[in-house]
């Protein structure tokens, strides 16, 4: 009912809506009407109540709540469900059990802060609080362990159009999880699955943003959205044009049309082209960056001319 | 402490020890001593106490005590911490909720029942109490998800020679994950794993034998040890010595002495050589079973020549 409140004070944002109006329209009690509005003030929501006027909403709170995200998201699938926290270890932890729960597709689990924020091989994401977007969806693609690569060469691009079309600004994918602006990380991605042998039961894709992070509060060789731009940004509208892309992009790796996604993929990234470096479990591999292939692994060709089809790994370009 | 007692009451069966014997040796009070043997016969031991010349264990229960497997076992990773249940949904389930909690190596969870036992693709796998023998092992095997077909052929070679050795019966494989005696299913193996794109954290290996399982109680098209026998198996012991194979045949592949297990395979199969109908996802392929590949993949030869490589799938001979 919360929700259903908040919807119609924000639809009609630019006026004062009476109890008897919202009571009528939602057919609840005004007493009721009125508790629910004393809850939204408790959670950070400012909204002017005025006698013989009513209620007008002035502001909503900088937190991402689920009435935020999904008011106007106009998803089909990712995030019909979002689960909030405002602090937990790791999304991608909870996104986990959730989906071992049978939690639907498309669940998205965000939370304020991790306070154990994962990233590739056990190495940590920090996650500040407020700062960043920090969340996980649930996916059920019917894909095989060795094609997961695909999720995460699709969230990569997913984020990359995000930040583009939202901000304007330059962002670029090094294979295989992380965004860049410049020679600067602003976005990692931690996709885990759990699998069959053959069949993927379930993917939690996991991304972590530096929005409006600090210089302070970032590690070395990172940076954030309010560095590049100068100015604070709007973390819900970031994020719900986020869902949209990604909804856009694992369309099409569930529709079978991978090649226009590996397309896309190929225009951001940093990789290709270069002669790079890759240490790739105990090995260390030196060759140039072809492409990549058909499950999202990089294609590296040595010197001794042999092609290597490479699903994960530490990259860096060398001259 | 409890432990220590029953082993000392096991290494002296033949006889009486006293209980100040048992004080004096494991450092605890003889009332401790009488406490701890009144819950050892609550957990259904018969220790028979004769007044001046103390106890004597006659029988231990019919029951997967971690005690009772631990006993003799000389293992040195699978079996090193047992967890046993009366009654539990899914071993598999337990297995894979510990190991996201770091659970060590070689953890084994074992059930008397399983309320939800599971199949491969959500299949269910029927786990009647104190028939069987139910159990799940935690491995962390550096392998890649397309790897992780061996740990599902290194079981199925592990329960084979289990059976064979400890009890003479011709057990043979039927790829990729049942174990079967003549035309019957006796075992079914169900590997589950968490990874990331290029890296398994953990697989959960479930293992489900038919041991003094009724015919009643079984589903059409499988069998049980007893019924094989004609005659109980001691379920304890079969346990031992298939932990111990697992020890064994898991060294194989942490040891990259991959081809030797294969092998082993090799002369379990019952699918090799034969002409199969096989169903995999959405597909069906017929033809010729000639090999299996170095992750555990079946070779498939069809009718136009063409290799297939096949991770999983149902299989039917055909002739």
């Amino acid at each position: 009912m919360e929700t259903e409140i908040l919807r119609f004070l924000k639809e009609n944002c630019d006026t004062f809506v009476s109890g008897e109006e919202i009571s009528h329209r939602l057919h609840v009690s005004r007493t009721a009407v009125w508790k629910h509005i004393q809850n939204l003030k408790e959670n950070g929501y400012e909204i002017l109540a005025q006698p013989h006027l009513g209620y007008r909403l002035l502001k909503s709170p900088d937190r991402m709540l689920p009435d935020e995200i999904g008011y106007g998201l106009k998803t089909d699938l990712i995030g019909k469900k979002i689960i909030s926290y405002a602090s937990t270890t790791s999304t991608n932890d909870i996104g986990c059990s959730l989906a071992e729960q049978c939690a639907a597709e498309g669940t998205v689990i965000i939370s304020e802060e991790q306070t154990r924020g994962k990233g590739r091989q056990g190495r940590s994401w920090v996650s500040p609080k407020g700062a960043g977007i920090y969340f996980s969806v649930i996916l059920r693609p019917g894909l095989s362990p060795a094609e997961a690569g695909k999720i995460t060469l699709m969230a990569s691009v997913a984020v990359s159009r995000a930040i583009r079309n939202s901000l304007g600004l330059n962002a670029c994918i090094k294979w295989p999880n992380d965004v860049y602006i410049g020679s600067e990380k602003v976005c990692g991605i931690l996709t885990e699955m759990n699998a069959e042998q053959d069949a993927v039961n379930f993917i939690v894709l996991g991304i972590g943003i530096n929005v409006n992070t600090s210089r302070q509060a970032l590690p070395q060789g990172a940076t954030s959205l309010k560095l590049q731009l100068h100015k604070s940004v709007d973390r819900i509208q970031l994020l719900q044009e986020l869902l949209r892309e990604i909804e856009r992009q694992y369309e099409l790796i569930t529709r079978k049309n991978f090649p226009q996604l590996m397309d896309a993929w190929r225009n951001y990234s940093l990789t290709l082209g270069h002669r790079i470096k890759i240490k790739w479990r105990n090995a260390e591999i030196e060759g140039q960056a072809m492409d990549i292939d058909e499950n999202g692994a990089l294609m590296v060709r040595d010197d001794f001319g042999f092609m290597h089809h490479i699903l994960s790994g530490d990259v860096r370009v060398v001259r």
